[in-house]
């Protein structure tokens, strides 16, 4: 087969590699759907994170079992699932928890920029459909192995709820997620901060009620006018940046919840600013496994559309261009066909 | 009257000051019954914070209310009150949410190494007994003030709960009363990391089930042993430096708690360390007002003893042998009799 490989610095290759094959009694293997480009692939192709050598890339995909271990035994061959990009058991004491992507068992997901796809431990990462989904359903399915789950767990860990006032820091995918997720908990205001006027009108659409422009002190006062003068109960840190996350912590209420779910990149926390700022800070590698029945309920019952930022679609062989287009911010998120 | 000034590092005068006086018609001056020294009195004492001029020292306090400013409505004079080392309204949106150390009005209290203390806004920072308490039990309701209010709070923002695993650095007076709060909260099993023998016996008394006197990596491969291999579910961080906040984060297990109340001094948070540990992070200045009226009954039911920290007991005047008694760490915490 032909799969996606980065070597380095914007050199995404489309090339022949081995097809995947049961390795241990527990994987599946499957042939995808659907998968896409992530915004935390941008960190490698733009050489922020190191590529050592190279590596297959991509880590959300949906698709048909082709093939499962023989110890797999609740997945099956021919149904439809979707996965989370960490792998887990499901079933240890962190998993039962609802922290699946720390599982004592877990491994990141790679190669998923592929026509085919191993997935370890497939009976606890996988969830599969009663039925397999009509055609248009599958971004929006292909969204919650990871851009919605994500969003969701950003909005789950800034305690999002009722009546609650939330701002969300990032415009990409996860942000604009993280406000659909923000809108489905029920917040009552959603303070989207975005300069970018396609992405601006995406939020309106997934829920947001006020738009922020300015950053930084200007960005706080802004929200501080939109909040009685005292932040917000729940903020979306959805960047990774030392920046987005002041900007995250400072825009929050004393007691209000702040949560980060992009791998920060160069972030330092001073702990006498965070002390005072006397927020709940949680996040991490979402655990999008806790999540993923409910979302593909919420696809597949038509109440959520999260597909809507894919807003370009290429054929797999086209990957480097998908990566050029959000590299450019030309394009929020790349779903690519296999 | 004569009263405690810090002048630089290591120089407490008890010296002739003015006797407060009802400035704000909000205000009280309290005849104080009992009053302390707080191991944050340390960092100035220390030389480790700044003392840019002669400063009133002392923030907890408990005593008998002499005078009340004309928009006083429900503190009167001859009651006993016991106060927050920050003063707040009680009535802000901040505070009605429990967090009335950011209350809006909120001043950080001092001067209370004393006879006589100004509190401003009696009403929303003061809590008033029924009665007049008895002569033993004012150790303890001069804890309620902040150490114990400030290890509550620590017990509470790491979600301890019944059932729990709890994890305790730190054992000065607050981690011992961290200790003691876990205990009230129903926490199954109690580690108090200390290497001093009385205070290991204190915090047995409080409830500690296990002691850990390793510290760093060897610490956290002894908490790890204690929690099945994965960490604890609730971490109290009672120190302020980055030894200790590390070795709080790194005892969590993924998903878990972990709390922090001792000003940071010079601690830095890594992003990406902070993300892949997976912990919920909360802590700030405690909000003790919150807690005031239930520890308080706890006291005066007899239900707990917090006063047990206090190991030396001085005549006011002498108060610059207790702060070199808790400096070279002969005393856990000394409390100073008016």
């Amino acid at each position: 087969m032909q799969a996606t490989m980065i070597y380095g610095p914007r050199d995404i290759r489309f090339e022949d590699r081995p097809e995947p094959k049961i390795i241990q009694p527990t994987d599946a293997v499957l042939r995808l759907s659907a998968t896409c480009i992530c915004g935390s692939d941008l960190w490698p192709y733009r050489g922020i994170a190191d590529t050592a050598e190279p590596t297959p890339m991509g880590h959300e995909y949906c698709g048909i079992v082709e093939e499962v271990g023989r110890e797999v035994r609740n997945i099956k061959p021919g149904q439809f699932v979707v996965g989370s990009f960490a792998t887990s058991d499901n079933s240890c004491v962190i998993c039962r928890d609802g922290y699946q992507s720390s599982c004592v068992q877990r491994e990141f997901m790679s190669g998923a920029q592929a026509p085919l796809l191993r997935v370890p431990l497939a009976d606890g990462t996988l969830v599969a459909t009663r039925d397999l989904p009509s055609k248009e359903l599958l971004p929006s399915l292909l969204a919650t192995s990871d851009v919605l789950g994500t969003g969701w767990f950003a909005a789950d860990a800034a305690s999002v709820k009722p009546g609650r006032t939330v701002v969300v820091v990032g415009d990409g995918a996860v942000g604009l997620l993280g406000v659909l997720s923000a809108k489905q908990m029920g917040a009552e205001r959603i303070i989207a901060m975005s300069r970018h006027e396609s992405r601006q009108k995406l939020a309106r659409d997934f829920g947001a009620t006020d738009i922020v422009t300015e950053r930084g002190d200007e960005g706080i006062t802004r929200i501080k006018d939109l909040t009685k003068g005292i932040g917000a109960d729940s903020v979306l840190e959805c960047v990774g940046t030392q920046e987005s996350m002041m900007q995250a912590i400072r825009s929050a209420r004393p007691g209000g919840f702040v949560s980060y779910v992009g791998v920060p990149h160069g972030v330092e926390l001073d702990g006498a600013g965070l002390f005072f700022a006397h927020v709940h800070l949680h996040g991490g590698p979402a655990p999008v496994r806790r999540y993923l029945p409910e979302l593909i309920d919420l696809v597949l019952n038509e109440k959520i559309n999260p597909g809507k930022v894919f807003d370009l679609t290429l054929p797999l062989d086209q990957v480097a261009e998908g990566y050029r287009a959000m590299d450019e911010r030309r394009a929020i998120k790349t779903l690519l066909q296999p």
